[in-house]
């Protein structure tokens, strides 16, 4: 971190930023221009301590330099994290996709749905136990009985399942159904169940807050990984805009953006990022074409009567023509698709 | 709601979209124009509903006309809310002022902030004991001790305390502490939250999220009251929009519109909505001017070594000057002050 | 502007960078710390500078310091500049109030709207007669007839006329009927309308973009003075942001922002930020109470009739409503209204 | 349009919505339901008229049902549209590939760039001789004198040109020179400039404005289309959003959306809207992915001495690896580059 005084800073306005540096255990680094005097701030800067510098009397500006997350950071560390589930490693190299409905209906139909994506080659299977919902009256999922209906689909098809927790008290029930746990967007900052989250030992799937900038959905990784939990995966999901023509805006700049910031692996969501079945397959091919390491879908085999997000859902035709066109890209972009599971 | 089909729709998509509707429990009422047919929908509609019908095959457009939140609805209850917290009735046509620092930091400090706050008329007294943080390697708060010391600077003033839970196990500690439970921006939508909050006998401070309209703001007040709690504060807090130069956009326009849909009240947070100490006056009293029930105002005797949103507190002093104005704006606009707190 | 170099710069980069410097006429200024070189940049420093320093080899990081507008700014001039219009000196300490139809209709109803808030205590008329229009099928306004009507207005009622002029090359035209030149959001960065506007010899009233920052709104005033017209008065009047609830979102936290960073009067339009009359006035308080220097405020005899922006007209009699609490809230905050006009 | 009135609404307020609806010119079509009575609108309806009916006495809601353009919609015409530029045809089926550095600086850079890009596979030459600037201290373009160098540009090398206009007054200038106009986003409802570019006999870019809807977006085409000129190509370049990582956001979703909305070609400008060179390839990839007709890329022979947008100007040598992988996601996504220009 930087602090750059203001021309007209007092010489004991610059010695109280020095004393106040030294107070939070930090080194400061005098400099003394033809106009300016500048304080480097050697240690280790958190996001709030910019602010707090900033209003100190003769202070200009103050500029953060580090980033302020560390192990979610490619300076820490270079190569690529790679998350495995069962047989198949998230940012290996190698596209994965995630497909099922938004929440967990009947069995019959999330059976449908898990045979359906599979025969379509998806590598995982998506269902939503406890759903957030923005309407208290809305349906909210059929909790503990959801988490069983995707362990008996998982056991049917093999494909390892993906589903979210809402609250830091159920991590360890989910936990215990899940091979990967979801985030939601709107728990991005629910940094309660990020430290529950981090404490378990199964993959998280990070998804982006749609409010977030990217560098606090790192924060939020941060958290994850700073329990001790390394295998986290992103998830953009798109952001909140002034455009009302899409349910939001999916974030393709974020998708090179991450890859550069950080080694951990990041999917793209294109049925919440659109909310509109018709726009699903283009931003699809869009992600993968930036650079994404995976998809994640929503599938259902009757959209119709999907207890949610019907509007974003593809039937399963639908997917399997998605994921034709998947495929042809995954070679393109040099990225093939992790074989077709094969039950053992 | 009213479903419009296109003009290019057939006998049997308006068939099924009916069949549809009667299959979820609710009521339809076809009308057939010169060059559309429309279907009214009776029933307690749900956000997502819309989005649902939207994608039937022959539908045009999806309007909702009911409101989706319901107890929350100045349409269900006329009269204003007010929520008595000691002696101090939120919403009663008089403001109130909540003021006190960001994080519970030292014992000292809180008192002498209690004592200031309360010497310049402040109503009630705010200070968070779990704090969420962007970055895990910032000050998150002194948990139990911290409600500890707020309970002793309560014993010692008078001032009812406001205090923010972060965790849905953490909300019976929190209520044991706390007169007025806070939910943060960053947990609008932590839905475990929200229920939890609504099964406490304690009022509860609801700031919007940023990311969140209004609307999203209310069904999330709604979450509160369906578990039986009637006593939401709503509290504005700026929303994230493109401005870099201030912290968030604090929505002056969301006050009066909060007023017209809902009978809860609403009070303005101006520290956090504009992050600089120096527009916290001028955005208080816009706050004020626009019809809210109150204010509350981060206060730090010492904002350059407070250990959480230091740039954004006022000094004791410039608080004193704040309430001036705020009395003299509470005459004009006809909803004076609270008197002060007097030890009983 | 400060370039941070990163830890790992060569001497080599180092030294492009401070070729580079003095290749466009600036100095530089090395300074070397324990783990980070820092040059210094001193000159003229425009906006996109930064950019193009930012991804030179061996950059971590490009700061600026001195804002990129100077004519605006408060640093170069301290006081408070007035604008004189007439009799109405804007800025000056008093609050102005403007008033009038969105567009020009016919000349009875300008006639009765100039009488009405002339008669409510306005100091201006305003009315479009040049409309940009979303839509090429709506009213675009009646053009040079529109003038004429606003200008037998003003004889009528002495009243000043504010009116948009939305191409460079009517200028001159408009400039000879109205008082005040009034350049809209849509055309902010019109970058040839401001330098017409600049070098007209009228003041001009500069509304905010939609989607501009406060700095960005501050250089599109720079161009207006630096081509010679001092006089220009800004006029915040809602940005873009997700709230679907209101036509847009009224950046409240920008009028005591902009007072701190330049000199130049402001002032509020309820009427387009909230795009509904019942949001007006609270509004319209608001934005007193944060220290706007003035109004300006649609108001139609028929609003149910108004060629344009029905939905966020007033009333006379609302508007005169308003005028009583404005007047009540301008001794509140220390910025009487002026004085009525009086017909010489 | 649909109106739907109150279920409070009195008869006498039904009927002022019907004398309404007639006296603009509409006619009205009743329909009474168990609870609410409805009256459509039939007329060719605009975006504003929506508000306006919104706020007259007993009405609750009103939606647009048809969409506000008509010429621009897919509705009014199914075939794609394809603008033709010398040999090339924009939107039949091919990609096209325009390219060049932001601003016309050297004739010696021009050339240089021309051939670099015509070399990697370019089809067009893109190059600003009048610039908007954010800033008026910021260099603004040639010119005259930069038009004529991309004259000479292109009868050295034979791409066709685009370049931009920011006045209505040198649309008849620039035209004489350029292949096609382009119109940036800061003048996108620049109302007198996209009708002058409606008049031209010239092909129009249109640069989506970075605080527009796709609906607004659309409405502008519709001004150029309406004063006869059929052949419009858009251009997403980035929206404005809270994230700060990058310059704009990326809206992806558009591309498909308008497809489905609007039968005018559409391509990606992935330099401004990122505004970093090593996120412009990703990002372009993408853009083709989600089905764009083609791409604009700034290109400069030495980015770091660039007179404006250098940060996020390709090097030649760049251009020529993103036009490979731009080849092979052609054939991906079926829709093949454009043959490279043979000079006749």
């Amino acid at each position: 971190m930087i602090v750059v005084m203001k021309t007209t800073a007092t010489e004991g306005q610059v010695l109280a930023v020095q004393k106040r540096i030294r107070e939070i255990g930090f080194k400061d680094h005098l400099s003394r221009g033809a106009e300016r005097t500048i304080i480097g701030v050697l240690g280790g800067v958190y996001a709030e301590l910019q602010d707090e510098f900033a209003v100190l009397d003769g202070v200009d500006t103050v500029v953060r330099i580090s980033k302020p997350f560390k192990l979610a950071s490619r300076e820490v560390k270079e190569e690529n994290t790679v998350v495995n589930v069962g047989p198949v490693g998230i940012g290996d190299g190698r596209l994965v996709v995630i497909a099922g409905p938004c929440s967990v209906d009947t069995e019959e139909n999330v059976m449908e749905t898990a045979h359906a994506v599979k025969a379509a080659g998806a590598h995982m299977l998506r269902g939503g136990a406890f759903k957030p919902r923005t309407s208290p009256y809305a349906f909210r999922g059929h909790g503990e009985k959801g988490l069983e209906i995707l362990a008996r689909a998982r056991a049917e098809t093999g494909l390892p399942v993906v589903t979210e927790v809402v609250d830091a008290r159920d991590v360890e029930l989910v936990a215990r159904f899940a091979d990967v746990l979801q985030i939601g967007s709107r728990n991005m900052q629910n940094f309660a169940l990020l430290e529950e989250a981090g404490k378990a030992h199964k993959p998280v799937l990070l998804k982006r807050g749609m409010w977030a900038t990217v560098e606090q959905w790192l924060l939020a990784a941060e958290y994850i990984l700073s329990e001790g939990n390394p295998d986290v995966i992103l998830c953009e999901r798109g952001i909140v805009s002034h455009e009302t023509g899409t349910r939001f805006t999916f974030d393709i700049n974020a998708i090179p953006l991450v890859k550069r910031l950080s080694h951990l692996p990041i999917i793209g969501d294109p049925s919440h990022a659109t909310g509109k079945w018709y726009l699903v397959e283009p931003v699809a091919i869009a992600a993968v074409g930036a650079g994404a390491d995976g998809l994640i879908i929503e599938v259902h085999p009757d959209p119709d009567h999907a207890l949610s997000d019907g509007a974003q859902s593809l039937t399963p035709e639908n997917f399997s023509k998605l994921m034709a066109r998947v495929r042809a890209m995954s070679l393109t972009v040099g990225k093939p698709l992790h074989p077709p599971l094969v039950r053992e």
